[in-house]
């Protein structure tokens, strides 16, 4: 488990991760404003182990999601990481990533396979699912969802991420009874787009391979 | 269908809506920076009417699916609105709404199934399904799915959002045969979220009610 420590908060200042803008519009007449943030698409992959009959995430700390997770009045610049152990971050998603080379939808989910999970997964065996907008108010980000049967003999690498982009990132690993457990939990630190990535699984794939 | 005309892109100054944050902090002995906003948390209603055997959702223009769907190249301070129609901005969601008052979250998604489709559910007949994170990198923030049955009888009102805060929502209704086309779509202009409780709908109550 990673050691998260002296966490603090600032305003941003100029950033080169996100873009925040302001929409000016009419509709229907009436002007409007919409605050907005500008960022990449994105790929994500559920990945299915035909080997060993497990299904495969990532889980990591997810800064935002930490933060969204405690309330107002302890959000001062610095951070009580007693009070708000850093666990309360770890997410467990799928495997996923940003659009950000000149290359497919395909071939940017191969390397995130490969890149967090391990695996080298032919281009051609990337099934792709659908589209969807991952963000709706503030980001209306692109995300394409893929399936990937993988076996055994395609691991190659460890996985855990790009550490040179100081990517932290442990592979989980579930049983199809473990996920259908996962889902009835009530409470999950995991995105939509897994959920239904899981169910899309559960649903079409479980009993076939 | 709404006239969104004059569309412009200007920097964020100060805002009342979105609050971009950074946090610093150790991992394993590395510092780190992540950049990300500080939004509402929110609920999410699929709704099934049972009086007609429809799903209902809603539907209305989103300023940052509009605008993530513009190449770089475009994305000028006056946005071309005939090469870029604002039809490319409309969603289908889940019926939904911030927590922003000091009320349980079924009482929220009460408010917001009378404000945004019309009809007043009692709150003993809201099934709370999960919990999730509706963002992951940039937001982090909690969205409830709930599940309600209504009846034509409830239907007091026509929906259609908050006016007097802005709001232009149009309800949709779907079969289910139509929500499974849906979902085959390959490309749609929803949140995972509601891709995922339509699904656990398809699966957990089609047949039964």
């Amino acid at each position: 488990m990673d050691k998260i420590n002296d966490i603090e908060i600032k305003p941003l200042g100029k950033s080169n991760f996100i873009t925040p803008l302001r929409m000016q519009y009419t509709q229907n007449g009436v002007k409007k404003i919409w605050d907005l943030i500008r960022i990449h698409n994105s790929v994500c992959i559920i990945i299915f182990n035909t080997t060993r009959k497990v299904l495969v995430f990532v889980k990591q700390f997810r800064p935002a999601v930490y933060f969204a997770g405690i309330p107002d009045k302890d959000r001062q610049t610095t951070i009580d990481t007693v009070k708000y152990p850093p666990e309360q971050g770890i997410t467990i998603e799928l495997c996923a990533g940003i659009v950000d080379k000149n290359v497919s939808l395909e071939e940017i989910a191969r390397i995130e396979v490969l890149e967090e999970c391990g695996y080298d997964v032919p281009v051609s065996k990337l099934e792709r699912i659908i589209s969807y907008r991952s963000g709706i108010g503030v980001c209306g980000d692109n995300q394409t969802l893929f399936y990937a049967e993988v076996t055994d003999n395609m691991k190659v690498g460890k996985g855990g991420g790009n550490l040179e982009e100081g990517e932290y990132i442990e592979t989980v690993e579930m049983t199809i009874p473990e996920a259908k457990k996962y889902l009835s939990k009530g409470v999950v630190l995991s995105p939509g787009g897994l959920l239904f990535g899981l169910l899309w699984f559960l649903q079409n794939k479980a009993n076939t391979c």
